[in-house]
């Protein structure tokens, strides 16, 4: 089920000394995500660092800038093969079962203290039958329970509060569907993306669940098409997966993010109610 | 500065149906840790996988244990090449400067919430020179600050509730270390060891800061030689290093560790002032 | 609706040193609680101060005690005069319609943190009818949401922690339905008592909400009979009624309490569905 | 030492529909401040109903508001007879000697969570010899270690965080100091007022401490005279004493504070060392 995008951002900042920053914007190349045309403009042109983390595929490009505006466009064209399956398919691992490499996910984190919400998880969702479809009962409860709201949270808000509070963004969407997932034993990472349908466009953060051998993806918020997120970062949660991270005195001027089907493409009308799986493994 | 020890631990469980069991006790073995000999006995035998991280040299064992009785008896000697350094010549790394695989121990998890802590490292430490010395002043300050009393935390205690509590055991003393060192930007990771000096003997906690290109080693608490500590795994904070993980029914019955200079050998008794590194690159 | 209940406690500290212990155990004498006879008991004799709080009638007494073992008896036949009222009757005051002396209770206390609960007060209860059985709502909410399990919490719990943990004992309980009901603008207050059918018998912790211009009582543990409450303390929270404050070195060696019908008397068997009202107002 | 000190606050509201507003702005009347005359305009004319707490001398305006603007002009002169003693002479009292009437005081409340603060009180300002110095001690340590700064807090912040923050503004220097007086086992509460020499001029929070059987005035923010403070009321913390709590769909559109010497009188340049003692015994 292949789909071409062309996804890409401009980001502006005005740099008051000389500082560093490191963007993880650019799509992941992996075995279901295919590069078939990017470009990464940095003006004025400076030196530049790039490095693919070997056990996800997030790419990472570090920029000295001095004094001045800084404007940075990435521009590409991805061609996604979205595996969709049934979900009522696709069973959980039972934790002993979990390769060593995805251990780490099944740990607390920073937003996502696991831990802290053992019995909520535990009350809400252990009695469901275990598989995908619990992972969606999941969001669907998330969904239900918490107003999405922007401006409700800020960087210090960990799925803890965000259930507390019970309203939160797309990041905190994701952080409490992690962290249900951990304390019933099923490891979840944090995933950011180009999102089609999102409105109004911006960087988005969904979350993958490790089942039946593969990363499957999951979006509480309902705000994009499942099948139309490409890939940009994965890691335990938003405090491994920033698309910008600054070193020095800059300030961010300008922002916009953008997907659509590619010249040709067409995008189906309907969610997909498939399970969705984009990542290697 | 070589220096042989006999280090292992004893492990006894109560296994009241089928059960995996997940250690991280052995040695790491690294350029500065040769492991001379070492034996891992399972009684009753059992079904086992290991692993080695590749990014961490950590090692684990997974074991599937039926019903009955389980005991692990592990020990080994392994020779430490200790570099020392004088601290006055150990500089930190500029953030910007800090390579892509490193920066991860930049971020805030699950124990070291080190953007809730930010004021107070930048208060009590952001005025001091940087370099090796500083991580000391940090040390020192928490060794000052915080009672070392057993049973002071549980499993959910973060470096934030040990710096308002003002008390905690080994990994609260590491955890708000690492806090405190990635607050002025200085990547720290945990670190798990058997520790020579240790009383009573029994795992130790501990933690790396990243300088000058290098993990070098620290103890807050001053309860063991810094000289003196086997490394078993690193990780972000104890969410990710633990000697033991249980999933099924089974209880622990008997613990035992042991540390001391391998035959033949003799530990120097003074403890080391200068800047200790264990870990690879 | 008249019953007489023979209630009591059995307290028994071994003292250390001069110490000084504060009692609030003796039933209040209120409108619908008249003492009909009491004793309290203190061995060895030692000086006491008593005072009975003007605004709520909770009964105090101090003591001094000297080294050795301290015994306490209080034994009482209390006539409570339950008033009893069709719940559907009763209306929410607004909260600007509430008497001034009233009005701390609409506040946020120490165990009671009613604005961090807002959001859940509001998602869950605000679309309800206000009334006694809106509160009655509450309540069943609770029953339903949160597992009433000893040892889940301690002095330090709240009810924000409650809610976040799902487990809790009477005094939880009583801390939610507080919090749920300032968040909504209902003044609320916490209860001890004696309380008849609960088991293993013990200090009890209800609440009221102020209604119609009354106190009503509520039960969110469902442990005792509603009508069966001999009333010894209220207050904005646990923080303020504790059966026993003591200052000085004296431990707790023994504990019991009792409450029964008195001779004579007969306690109908079925709980009450209606209003209970035994605060005076 | 009498001083006559001009008092008063402009407050505009626009009423968007039926509203009720409970104000706390008048001076208290109490044996050491004596209003000489007072006037409290509201416009337009509406229905009030007027209050004063008995245990405190809080006084208290209800006011029924209709649609439109909504002013408020307190002004006052009131004299101010305060009562100075040389702090050396002031001693604590012992937890087990503070009055029935005054325990309140020395319980956790929601932003002084007293209880939770134990050992920073305990590890700081226990050695210290007790007395009024040691408050001051206290309050030395908070001006020491707490910045001051605007908008560094919001209403959900206790004690707890403002230590852990180390930052704040004069209701959160308050209640830490509070904290930890009550985590010593001395009484403490919240003051507001008028404060001379307050910049820019805005009501004010201080505390109030009990000892040698009276309440004694103290700033941790060093902002204003001691001596030049007007009380307005007093509680718990600030959930207690708040100038305006609204009820209904009102909006604050203006307010201004001001306090001076009357005319005539003269209010010595230089801060007094001296213990500062405003409220009725």
């Amino acid at each position: 089920m292949d789909m071409i995008y062309n996804v890409g951002c401009n980001l502006g900042y005005s740099v008051a000394g000389p500082s560093t920053l490191i963007l993880n914007i650019e799509a992941a190349r992996t075995e279901r995500q295919k590069i078939l045309r990017e470009s990464l403009v940095i003006t004025p042109d400076c030196p530049i660092d790039t490095w693919e983390m070997p056990e996800s595929g997030n790419r990472y490009t570090k920029l000295r800038a001095g004094k001045g505006d800084l404007h940075v466009r990435y521009d590409a064209d991805v061609e996604l093969d979205v595996d969709s399956t049934d979900p009522a398919t696709i069973e959980e691992v039972p934790p002993a079962d979990v390769p060593f490499v995805v251990m780490p996910h099944l740990y607390p984190s920073r937003y996502c203290p696991s831990d802290k919400l053992a019995r909520w998880a535990t009350e809400e969702f252990s009695a469901m039958a275990p598989g995908h479809e619990r992972i969606t009962a999941i969001c669907n409860w998330i969904y239900d329970t918490i107003e999405y709201r922007r401006g409700a949270s800020d960087t210090g808000t960990s799925a803890y509060d965000t259930l507390a509070e019970r309203a939160g963004v797309c990041r905190d969407f994701a952080h409490l569907g992690i962290s249900f997932c951990r304390a019933l034993g099923i490891p979840a990472r944090f995933v950011s993306g180009y999102a089609y349908g999102l409105e109004p466009p911006d960087f988005h953060a969904v979350f993958e669940a490790y089942l039946a051998g593969r990363w499957y993806l999951f979006d509480a918020t309902r705000q994009a098409a499942l099948d139309g997120i490409v890939r940009i970062g994965v890691g335990r949660d938003a405090a491994e997966v920033s698309f910008a991270t600054i070193f020095g005195t800059m300030f961010p001027s300008e922002m916009s993010v953008h997907i659509a089907p590619a010249a040709g493409a067409v995008k189906a009308d309907e969610r997909t109610t498939q399970a969705v799986h984009i990542s290697p493994t």
